[in-house]
C-alpha cells in the first residue's frame, strides 16, 4: 500500500523501477505535468488515477476530485487546462444514480474550470474489483504566459507560500470512513487552484520558481521532494503554517503529523525573495486565498532536508511520508 | 457487465448518460479519438482503460496492449501519437517482477511507436481488487496531412477495407483463461496499426472518409456504429472476410458470431471507390498487411444497419455486440 501512498515508497518506485525504463538517461526533475512540444506548439500533460474510498465525502466527491486534481497537476506546472480525458473502471452493479451523481459532479468542475471533455472510455470489472467506480483523467493544456515551474532555479533566500490551511482533505476522508469514534465540522478542500496560480502569475510571475499541490504525502512530501531535486534545504516555520483546529486536533489524538497529510486544494510555490511580499499579497487578495501564508524559507542547509522550527524555538526534521497511514485518499 | 463490453449496452450508457451531461447540445458523432484545437495547433487526444484478465496471454500482454491500444486510436482517427500518460491501479501485493515484466512491455510498444511517456500515476488498492494492476493510457498526436476520418463523409458505393483477420484477439484471451476444454495454436493480434494507416494516408489520403479499430464488440458493432452515424446500409460479403481457423472453429463450439469478437490489431477503413483497389494494395504491400482484404460496401439500404451477405447466397442482419459473451478482453 505504501507504494500508492505517494511518499518515499511511491518515489521508490518511480525512480527504481518506472524511469529507467521508460526515460532511460533523462536527468530532469519529475514534476507535476509535463511540457512539450507537439507540432510546434508546447503543450502540458499529465494524468492520474482516483481510488478514493468512500466516493462521497464532506465537500467533494470522486468525479470532482477526478477533474480538479487533473487540472491542479497542469496549474500548478504554469499551465491552464483546455482538455480532459475520463475513463472508468465501474463495479458490476453500480447504481447508475451513483454514475450519474459522479457524472454531474465532473461536469459541474469541468464548467467552472472552463475545460472540455475530449473523450474517454468505461470498462466494467466484476463485483468486488473495484469499489465503485475508479475514475482516470488525464488533461491538456496550456502554458500560462512568463512563468516557468524548475526546481533548479530556486536559490537560497527564495521564500515559501501555501495557498491555505493543510490537511482538510485527509482528515475528513478519515473521518468519512467511520473507522474512528470521532466527529468534527471539516470538509475537503477539493477545489480548483488555478485562479489563485492564476493571481500569483499575473502579479510576479518572473518570481515563481517552483510550484506542486501538497496531495498525498501532504506539505512534508512535497518539500523534501523539491530538497532534493534543487540540493537545497528548506526550512518552515511551525508557527505560520495555517490549520483547522479539527485537523490538529485529529492529528494529535492518531499521532500523525499534519505534514504528511493530503490536500486537494492547496498548492506550494517557491518566490523569490523580492517577489514574496507582492505574491503573498496577490494570493491573499484573490478568493480563496484569504488564508494563504508564508511559511519558511529556502537555505543551503541542511542540504536536500526540511527542517521544521517549532513554535517553541526547537527544530526537527520532517521526512517524506513513509508507509501510508491512510491509504486511498484520492 | 454489458454496459463495458463496448456494444449496444455501452452506446446507450455514452450515449443516455455521459454525452448529454458531458457534451451538452454536441452533434459530432463519437470517434476513437478528439481532434482539437490547442494553442494554436491541431492535437488529437485520447484514453483507454485496460483491464484484461489473464495479464499475460499468448502474443501479449497489458502493458503492451495499453500502449498499443490507445496509439491505435490516435492512428484510425488520423493521427500519429506523441506523447503518451501511464497511469496503473496495481493490487497489493503484486509482485514487483509482474509489473516489471509490464512497464518494459509498454517502453518496447512505445520505441517501437515512436512515442514518449510524458508521465503518469500509481494508485494501490487492497488484495482482492484490481487483479494485479489496471492500466490506463491517454495519448496525443498530430494529425496525419490531408486525412479527414468523419462517418458524415461516408458515400453509398463506398468499399470496407479490412486489415487482416478477425477474431485473434479475443478468442486467445478466451482460451487463455483455461475455462474451456479446448486448445488452439493462436496468438493475440495485438500489434500498432500505425504503419497500415501511414500507407494507406499515403497512397489514398483524400479517399479515405472514415477509420476504426474494431476492438470490443467487433467489426459488427464498429459498423452498426458507423451505419448509425452516417444513416447508410453496410453490405458485408462473408466469404472476403479473413479468419484464422482457430478462429472459426472456436466460434462454432461456442455459438459466437466472429464479427463480435474482438481485435487489437487490425482496422476497418472505409474508403471511396476510385481508391479502393490503390487503397487495398497500399495495405497489401506493408508488411503486416498482407492478409488485408476488400470486405464489402456501403449502400443506401439497408438504412442504419450491417447486412452480411453469407457464403450460401442468403443474408442476414447483424446487430451490434449485445449483452458480453468475452468480458475483460481488454
Amino acid at each position: 500500500m505504501a507504494h500508492g501512498a505517494g511518499g518515499k515508497a511511491s518515489r521508490r518506485l518511480v525512480e527504481g523501477l518506472f524511469a529507467p525504463l521508460l526515460y532511460p538517461g533523462s536527468q530532469e526533475p519529475l514534476n507535476d505535468a509535463a511540457h512539450l512540444e507537439v507540432g510546434g506548439t508546447r503543450i502540458a500533460f499529465t494524468a492520474d488515477s482516483f481510488v478514493v474510498k468512500p466516493l462521497r465525502f464532506p465537500g467533494g466527491s470522486i468525479g470532482e476530485l477526478a477533474i480538479n486534481g487533473t487540472m491542479n497537476d497542469l496549474a500548478v506546472s504554469g499551465a491552464k487546462g483546455v482538455a480532459i480525458t475520463v475513463t472508468f473502471v465501474l463495479e458490476e452493479g453500480l447504481a447508475a444514480s451513483v454514475l450519474e451523481a459522479e457524472v454531474r459532479a465532473m461536469s459541474k468542475a469541468l464548467k467552472k474550470a472552463g475545460a472540455v471533455i475530449a473523450g474517454g472510455d468505461t470498462k466494467v470489472v466484476e463485483r468486488g474489483k473495484a469499489d465503485g467506480m475508479y475514475i482516470t483523467t488525464a488533461g491538456i493544456g496550456t502554458p500560462l504566459p512568463g512563468i516557468k515551474v524548475d526546481a533548479r532555479s530556486v536559490r537560497p533566500g527564495d521564500k515559501i507560500l501555501l495557498s491555505g490551511p493543510i490537511g482538510d482533505h485527509g482528515i475528513t476522508i478519515l473521518l468519512a470512513r467511520g473507522d474512528l469514534d470521532f466527529e468534527a465540522d471539516l470538509c475537503s478542500d477539493t477545489r480548483s487552484v488555478l485562479p489563485l496560480v492564476e493571481a500569483l502569475a499575473a502579479e510576479c510571475g518572473p518570481g515563481i520558481r517552483w510550484m506542486r499541490d501538497p496531495t498525498r504525502g501532504g506539505v512534508a512530501t512535497a518539500l523534501n521532494e523539491l530538497a532534493r531535486d534543487s540540493g537545497l534545504g528548506i526550512e518552515l516555520l511551525e508557527e505560520e503554517i495555517p490549520m483547522h483546529d479539527a485537523v490538529r486536533g485529529a492529528c494529535e489524538l492518531l499521532g500523525l503529523d499534519p505534514l504528511h497529510i493530503a490536500n486537494e486544494g492547496q498548492f506550494l510555490a517557491i518566490v523569490s525573495s523580492e517577489y514574496a511580499d507582492i505574491a503573498l499579497n496577490a494570493l491573499q487578495q484573490t478568493a480563496g486565498g484569504e488564508e494563504a501564508r508564508m511559511i519558511g524559507q529556502v537555505q543551503v542547509e541542511p542540504a536536500n532536508a526540511v527542517l521544521v522550527t517549532t513554535r517553541y524555538g526547537g527544530s526537527r526534521i520532517v521526512d517524506m511520508l513513509v508507509g501510508d497511514p491512510l491509504p486511498r485518499i484520492c
